[in-house]
């Protein structure tokens, strides 16, 4: 069955596999006269990109975005928008030992259960490199937001066992270490870790948080398209995700009412009442209410490690397998900009939806037609 | 804009508002020949009517559920199922401190946001009293899933800072105390913590784990449509969870591939591979892998408390609240049946979707009409 | 699989068979606000029942419409609507006949093969008595419409070989007899034609012809959901339809290019343009054009006829069928209000969707909040 | 809104403008194992060019299929499966007349209306270029069905007041004349009506019919996913489309119960009933029968005319246009196998939905796993 798409009035459907002719998404119902040009998209492409640090694989991906469709004169149509982007890495390679061998904490056992067979060439359809089409649609999506005035960033909060200090918050810092950390000190502490790790033959885990800012109130539909559970589920569905956490998340169900609740006073410049404290993360019941919304997403350590590992082959033999080649030893700081990319593309989705909820918006609506 | 259904093959629409005249459930798709009685779901909705413990409110509901549609001579037809359960608490009341005040932690001021008004009788669409459809619907899962040889199950891990022990894990203790906690000693401590914290006026979170067992491998479609994404979704849009974890979750960001990868080995009596550990909980590249999902829920502290609270009125002026009225002080005990039955709906409606994904059964499937 | 649902943002859910408790709807997406009371539905309903005239089924329907969630204080609260019509005809009959019978022209047959077994009693879920839920959520549907100037009248076109007549086309006469059709010198003829069918244990189809004024230009989705291919679905999904056109529709087919396009010329007072003839029904590419909306659908004389008629049975054996009871000799008059709503209802859902086509208006919408 | 995809669990999403940088489509659920090259997509599209015969537009269109993922190793792997169509035709022309000038018959005015500008070259996305997609993806749909022992069939039935004639009914003939008529006499009849058409500045209209055989009874879902409703939809998508017709169509709404009901008898050699007419199209209460599928389509004369013709600008001018190039004066003969590939992928993914109706066909298929 049908699972490459997101979305209900802004779509994505992505496609592609990692050693196959190229990787790409189809953007549906993305509003007119949005000014898009190729850039706006590739700069996105280019923090998800391998072989921005020492601590990503050194393979060369152009991943040049082209534009094949849904944007004229410098603006979306309203049509859908085509992007292709080439693989390069083509080559035919010796995949003798990943063809036949299921490699532990990898999709390859579970692909050949659900299809019978799988295109084995880097993990095919379940390689990280399918991101690369989220990034390039969710990048089409933070234009729309920026037009609206929001904002999505998100960063590495935790790097193993090297966690962000809030005091050096720095936002800057994010794009300025290979960590996308907004803390110096942290991030130079993780790559020595990662450093460690790599010595180690091993990987290690970690966290992205996303911050959205500009966000109205209202957005997100009762009951089972909360403006959290979308989320929840968009960044679920990013591989290597092993929990997701909305505001304090986890945290709220070790605290008390008295604690966990966000008081209301009024912002008398706004005329609108504030939350003095934000443990909601920005949504209640499910819908934004105006603060900025905070998440986070938990991944696990990279899968493939160069350490020997006990497994199965398809002939049903335990086999032992040390995976070669070059990898990432962390997933996380590539994964920033995909957390980030699906959010905004959620967000969107979801702002769009909200726009039906209310008669009399709707009237005015057509009748300034 | 529409929310209130979830599934693809198998679909619940959920409707009713706490005060109004009921609240019920259409399920469409699910498959004929099912037997199915009212006590099948009744049994459901029992567990998680409130006044089973003095720590839930007393409030008198029969919860009644009355099958409409889509049985005949005691088998499911194949057609729509509408389950409707009359509200018997409907009486006139004083709602007017409510009626204008935003509660902290409650929906009522991002419905107002949303809707321009709202039913403020006991919170109206955005209360508890919302799950009851949910539950319904997911009992019909749960009769397909037993037909199928699966089984799932959920219970408290933890509320507050109770945790279980692992080593007194015992299944059948679950429904024997009033916390839903498979360890009689944690859950005597959990009943102690929550009379403190009534005493205080305040209340409390928690965690509820949930577990799949005798699924077959292969459900779950890449890539947005994953296993995993789809249950983050359809637990996060539970009231009060504010995250989800799949295996190890937050855990596994801060272990090592080593440690966090589950190694393959045959098992020589079923001639297929089964993992030596479980930290993946199930499922791999969004796909199950025929071992125990593992999942789990945290939930914030009840938003109704006792105690005065900050915050603003319809009207934009600041103003204190303390709610009235008996409420629960905590959520968990009454919403492991919630996780447990959304579980069991979403996994029902992806093991539907999974039978279509191989050309060879297909041709197997339709030769033997 | 499911497939009792309609709409995108604005949704139905229908269930209910003709003898088993009730019939009702779950309206989702209907915007808050709309003023609702139970008498704006039931006037719909009244004009479906039987017993209107002497050519319809004498079979005692109260259909009375209860709501049952979704309005507060006689507004729409932007939540489910949930609506319940009990059945009162539900005493136990005798079934014999048809319960191993499949009767020609229904749905016997297919829902045996289908389903394994079926709800015989009076057709269950394939019976015309699903149109209840239809028209009630319709109903909903126009209230919306009709906020926004929109008007949706359908009628019969003709009944038999008995058209009615351009010239003496009056629409306050549509209710005035029991034919509503917009002509009274065809509706005496069409009814002394079925009462000549009826003494010859025969039965009639006929046209339903359907007009939507008041539409703005710029409504319905390319490529797949383009608005005349969302009425087709919604027109062709009623029982007995077998053909759907727009505007000249397969008259078309036999036109030419100069005399089948539609002038544009501007029209001073609205500084806009109009079509100066209507061929194309108001939709051009999918899209409406802002002029009347006309469409037609071609109902199937009755299957259920009293003449004999060669079948077979559940045992697989020919038999010979003469079906008992009373029954519409033509569906055509009551299923006038069906097509008027299910119209009424997809224009309403593809309103809604329209409104995220242009960015500017998207930051004209936001800015205003 | 999005609307460039259709089906449910095999979905297809199109994309490209005519004179953009390409056409394509995503099909997405495609089952695995399916034996699949670009030589059995591109002989669909070969049908479909333009070129074929001196009454379709001159255009030279190579529109080489290029399979971009979704196919390893020749097989299809249950991954989207990406197609791409590289326009050839991209050189900069003169678009003045059409960019400024509202062509009858057209979408330009409802695509500016809806979208505030529009991609003018060639039409944009409202060009029957945007077939391209469909077709390709429909090849996909026709190998599934072929493996399956389904056979989908279209021809042109009539083209202006040439009607084909049943008695020389000859389905080779279909594909030996420019018309796509399965009656060479009726073709030689057409050619010769569209040159006389062609002389006059004219264009001409025509009947699309399509049959399905080897169809298994069962297929189709009441009550709003009607096998029928999902083709009207499918059918009437195509632009230019005015009137679709299922079995008798508009002819049984003058026909009787008598005449127009198809009886049923026992085949004895298949053990199951058989029906000894076939006025119902294939199709009982919205589900297949097991009999022939019959379907036809209504198309309007091309729009595109040298005929002078009156229209207004965006200026808001009344304006003459005469619209220059040479355009086909039918669209029916390349339509034919639109309508087929459609026709064929909306049935496909109606198959795979069929089979999770039953639960012990369902237990059957996962006991075998």
């Amino acid at each position: 069955m049908a699972g490459s798409s997101w979305g209900t009035l802004l779509t994505m459907t992505t496609w592609g596999e990692s050693h196959g002719k190229g990787v790409g998404v189809v953007i549906d119902g993305c509003p007119s006269g949005l000014e898009l040009k190729e850039a706006d998209i590739q700069k996105f492409l280019d923090r998800r990109k391998p072989g921005q640090s020492r601590y990503s694989t050194k393979r060369q991906e152009g991943d040049e975005v082209e534009i094949l469709s849904g944007v004229f004169e410098g603006r979306t149509t309203g049509t859908p928008i085509s992007l292709l982007i080439r693989n390069l890495d083509q080559r035919s390679k010796d995949y003798s030992q990943i063809k036949d061998i299921y490699r532990p904490g990898h999709a390859d056992y579970t692909f050949d259960e659900k299809y019978g067979f799988r295109d084995y060439r880097g993990g095919g359809r379940s390689s990280g490199r399918e991101t690369v089409g989220r990034v390039a649609a969710g990048a089409v999506a933070v234009r729309l937001l920026e037009s609206l005035g929001i904002q999505v960033t998100a960063y590495a909060k935790s790097i193993g066992p090297i966690e962000i200090e809030e005091s050096r918050f720095d936002r800057k810092e994010i794009s300025r270490n290979s960590m996308c950390m907004p803390d110096a000190a942290a991030a130079f502490q993780a790559e020595d870790y990662i450093r460690q790790m790599m010595e180690q033959k091993d990987s290690v885990g970690g966290v992205v948080e996303c911050v959205v800012t500009g966000m109205p109130a209202g957005v997100g539909e009762p009951v089972f398209e909360k403006l959290d559970a979308r989320l929840a589920h968009a960044v679920m569905s990013i591989g290597a995700v092993k929990g997701v956490e909305i505001g304090d998340g986890f945290a709220s169900a070790k605290s008390r009412g008295t604690e966990n609740n966000d008081a209301f006073r009024m912002k008398v410049s706004e005329k609108k009442p504030v939350k003095t404290t934000n443990h909601a993360g920005g949504i209640l019941g499910g819908i934004s209410d105006g603060s900025t919304i905070v998440l986070r997403a938990g991944f696990k350590p990279t899968p493939s490690i160069s350490s020997p590992q006990q497994t199965v082959n398809r002939q049903g033999e335990n086999v032992k397998i040390i995976i070669g080649g070059r990898h990432d030893p962390i997933i996380v700081p590539r994964a920033v900009v995909v957390v980030e990319t699906v959010t905004a593309f959620t967000i969107a989705d979801m702002l769009l939806q909200s726009m039906t909820s209310r008669i009399d918006k709707i009237q005015k609506f057509f009748s300034e037609e």
